[in-house]
C-alpha cells in the first residue's frame, strides 16, 4: 500500500489523537491493567492506529500506536497490534460511516452482557445518546471475524452507539474515535444508573414517541455547531 | 437590556465564580463527559451565568461561561448557552430567591429518579440539609417550559433544595450557585447510603419532630456566621 | 484555664498532626464537602483540637484548627469549632485512654446505622481490628450530650474502636487521632465488603475463639515496635 | 547465608521494583491504609523481597523493603517483615515456578471468600486470564504454615493464579511480582463485575471448550514476544 505525504500527516495526528484518547480510557473507570482499545480510521486510506497489545496504559504515546490495514496486518508501528485490531477493522470495513471504535470491559456494561440482557430506556440520557435500548450483541470467540460481525450485525441500522457483547464487554462507535469514547463512556455510565434503579424496584417507562423527540434533539440541537 | 458598570463587574465576578464550581461536579463523581450545569442569578439584573453547551469540563474557564437573560436567550459570550438554560431561567424567573441552581445525572440520585421514588428522610443528615424528603418532579421534555415548571411547582414551598427529576436527573437550588452545588453533592451523597441500606432491609424512621429540630439546628447553628 | 509553655507546645503540633490528619478522610471517601471532623485530646490538659464548623476539607490548615475546653467551650483559635464538639469533649471527659475521635457519615457504616444493624464479624479483618461485631448505638439529637453519652455507653468496655451511631453516622476512637482515623477507615472498609458479601447470600461466621486469638494477634504482634 | 554479589545487585533491582509495584495496589483500590503486600522471589537465592509490617503506602520505598529466607526470617532490612510473610515463603518453597505473591483484602473478591463462593467463569476476561473458576481456600489462622498451606494446596495444579482464602481475602501467583500484581487486580475487577451481573440475574454460562480456546490464545498470543 502507497501512502501519501497527506496521508502520512493524517496518521501523525491520529496517533496523537488515539494516544490522548486512551488516558480517557482509565480517567472514567472504563478499564484496569492494559484492557481496552481505541481506534481511529484513517480517513482516505484503507487505515486504521490503534493500541499495541498488553501495553499499560502509563506507556502510551503518539509512537507507541501502530496502524494496520483493515485486514488487521502491520502498516506501520514497531509493537504488534491490540489482539482486538481484527474487530475494530471489521467495522471499518463495513460501516463507512464509523470514524472510530472502543473496546471497554467497564464494569456495569459488561454485567448487563453476562446477563445477555439489553439496557432498557429508562432515563432520557439514554434517549438522547442512544436513542433507545443499548442492544446485546452474539458470544464470539477472539481470533477471526466473529466478534466484528457481532458488532456489525448488531449495529447496523440500530441507532445504538455501543454494543454489550456476551460475556464479554463494550464496543462502541462513532464519527471520529472522540466520539466512540463518549458512547463508551456514555454506556457505562447509564449502565450503572440503571442497574442501580432495577436494584429497589422496577424503572418507570418512557414512551416511544418521547424516546424518538428526546433523540432526535440531542442528535441536531446539543453541543456546539 | 442595558448593563451597568457595577453589573458588568458582577458578571466578571459570577464567570469565575460559576465556571471554579463547575470542578467540584467531576471532582464529586456528579457528572461525566459534558453532562450537568452550574448556573448564579446576576444579582440586580434578569440576567444569569450558565456552561455553554456540550463542553468539556477541561475547557470551562471564566471566559467560556455565557450570559442569558430569564428568557434563555444568549446576552453576553462566545458559546451557545447550555441546552438546560431554559429550565435554570424559569427558576429564577419564579424562584425570587434562588440564586443559584444545578443540574446532574449523578447515579445514585437519578437511578431514584428513574423508579419515580422520593428519597425517604431516615438519615440526620437528611433531615439537616432537606428538612424531609427529597421529593419527584415530573417527567417533562427539553425544549420549551416544562422542565422548569416540574421544577418550580414541586419545590416552590417544600424545604428540600433538590427535586429527583424522573427518569431524568437532579435540579438543586440554592441562596447562592455554591449553595447549589452543596445541595447537589449532599443529595447524590445520601442517595447513595439510602439506597445502600435498603439493600438489606427497612430503614429505620426519623420521628417528625426529631426531623423538624434537626432541621431547624443546621439551618441556624451549621458553619461560620 | 492557664496554658502552660509545654502545653503550648503540644497544641502547636496537635494543629498540624489533627489538620493533616482531615486529608485521609476525603482520601478515603469518607466524607464529602465539609461533614466529618478529626480530634485530638491534648495530654496534660483538659483541652481538644478540632475542626471548626462547615469549613471545607481545601480550607484546613493547622492555624484552622481550633482548641476547646472539655465542655466544648473554645479556648484558643478564631473559628466556631465543630457542631460535634460535644460529643468528642463528652468521650474525653468519660473515656480517659482515649487519645483521638472521629466522626463520618461514610456511605457503607450509615447504611447499617440507618438499619440499626450491627456490622457482623466474618472477615478476618473485622476480628484483627475491632475483636467482634462493630456495634450499633442510640438515636441521639444533636445540641447537648446525647450523642457523647451514646458513644461511651456502647463502646465502654467494648473491644470495638467504632460505634454505629443509629441514623446518624460512625464515630471512631483510638489511642491517639491517627488510631482513630484507621478505625474510621477500617470501619467503612469492612462495611462495605460484608454489605457487598450479604447481597448474595450469608457470609459464614468465624468461631468465637478464631476470633479472639486474632484480635490478641494484632493488637500484640502487628507493626512495627 | 552468603549473599553473592549478583544476588545483592538483584534485590537491589527487586526492592526498588516491589516497592513500586505497591503503588499499584492503592492505585487499583485494593487495599486501605496498611493493608495488603506484594513479595518477589530473589532468583538464585532461597530468599524474597517484602513489605515490612504495618507501614503505610506514602512511606514505602525501595530502602524500606526488607528479605527473608523461606521460613520468613529477616536477612536484610532495618523494620519487621510483613505479618504475612510466612505465607509468601511457604509459596515460594512449595512453588518453584512462582516469582511473584500479592496479597489484599480487595472489597469484592473478599466478599466472595466471606461466602466461601468461588467466582464462576462467565466472563471472557475470567476465561483469559485464569482459565475457569477462581477457587476458595480454606479457613486458616496467621502465625503458622496453615495460609501457605492453604494456597498451595488450593492453586497447585489449578490454572488459576489467585485463590479466595475463606472470610479472609486475596492471594494471586506469577511468574513475577508484576504478574502477580496483574493477576490480583484482575480478580477483583472480574469479582466485581460477575457480582454486578448475578445482583440481577444469572450470568450465562460460558461452554468449557470456548473456556479452554480463551485461555490458551491469551497466555501465548495476547501481549508483545
Amino acid at each position: 500500500m502507497t501512502i501519501t505525504a497527506s496521508v502520512r500527516d493524517t496518521i501523525r495526528a491520529l496517533r496523537a489523537e488515539v494516544a490522548a484518547l486512551h488516558a480517557e480510557l482509565p480517567r472514567n473507570q472504563l478499564v484496569v491493567w492494559t484492557a481496552g482499545n481505541v481506534s481511529a480510521r484513517v480517513p482516505g486510506a484503507d487505515l486504521l492506529v490503534i493500541k499495541p497489545s498488553g501495553v499499560s496504559y502509563d506507556e502510551i504515546s503518539p509512537d507507541t500506536m501502530v496502524v494496520t490495514d483493515l485486514d488487521a496486518d502491520l502498516v506501520d508501528g514497531d509493537l504488534k497490534p491490540s489482539s482486538d485490531t481484527a474487530a475494530h477493522a471489521y467495522v471499518y470495513k463495513h460501516m463507512p460511516h464509523v470514524g472510530g471504535v472502543v473496546h471497554t470491559h467497564s464494569t456495569y456494561a459488561t454485567a448487563w452482557a453476562a446477563r445477555g440482557e439489553a439496557i432498557p430506556c429508562v432515563l432520557t440520557m439514554i434517549a438522547d445518546e442512544f436513542g433507545g435500548e443499548i442492544p446485546v450483541g452474539p458470544f464470539a470467540l477472539i481470533g477471526d471475524d466473529s466478534i466484528g460481525q457481532g458488532i456489525v450485525s448488531t449495529l447496523d441500522g440500530h441507532r445504538s452507539r455501543a454494543v454489550l457483547m456476551r460475556n464479554h464487554g463494550v464496543f462502541s462507535i462513532g464519527k471520529d474515535a472522540r466520539a466512540a469514547v463518549k458512547a463508551a463512556v456514555m454506556c457505562e455510565d447509564v449502565a450503572r444508573t440503571v442497574h442501580i434503579a432495577r436494584q429497589l424496584g422496577a424503572p418507570l417507562p418512557i414512551d416511544a414517541q418521547d424516546v424518538d423527540s428526546l433523540y432526535a434533539r440531542y442528535q441536531n440541537v446539543y453541543g456546539q455547531a
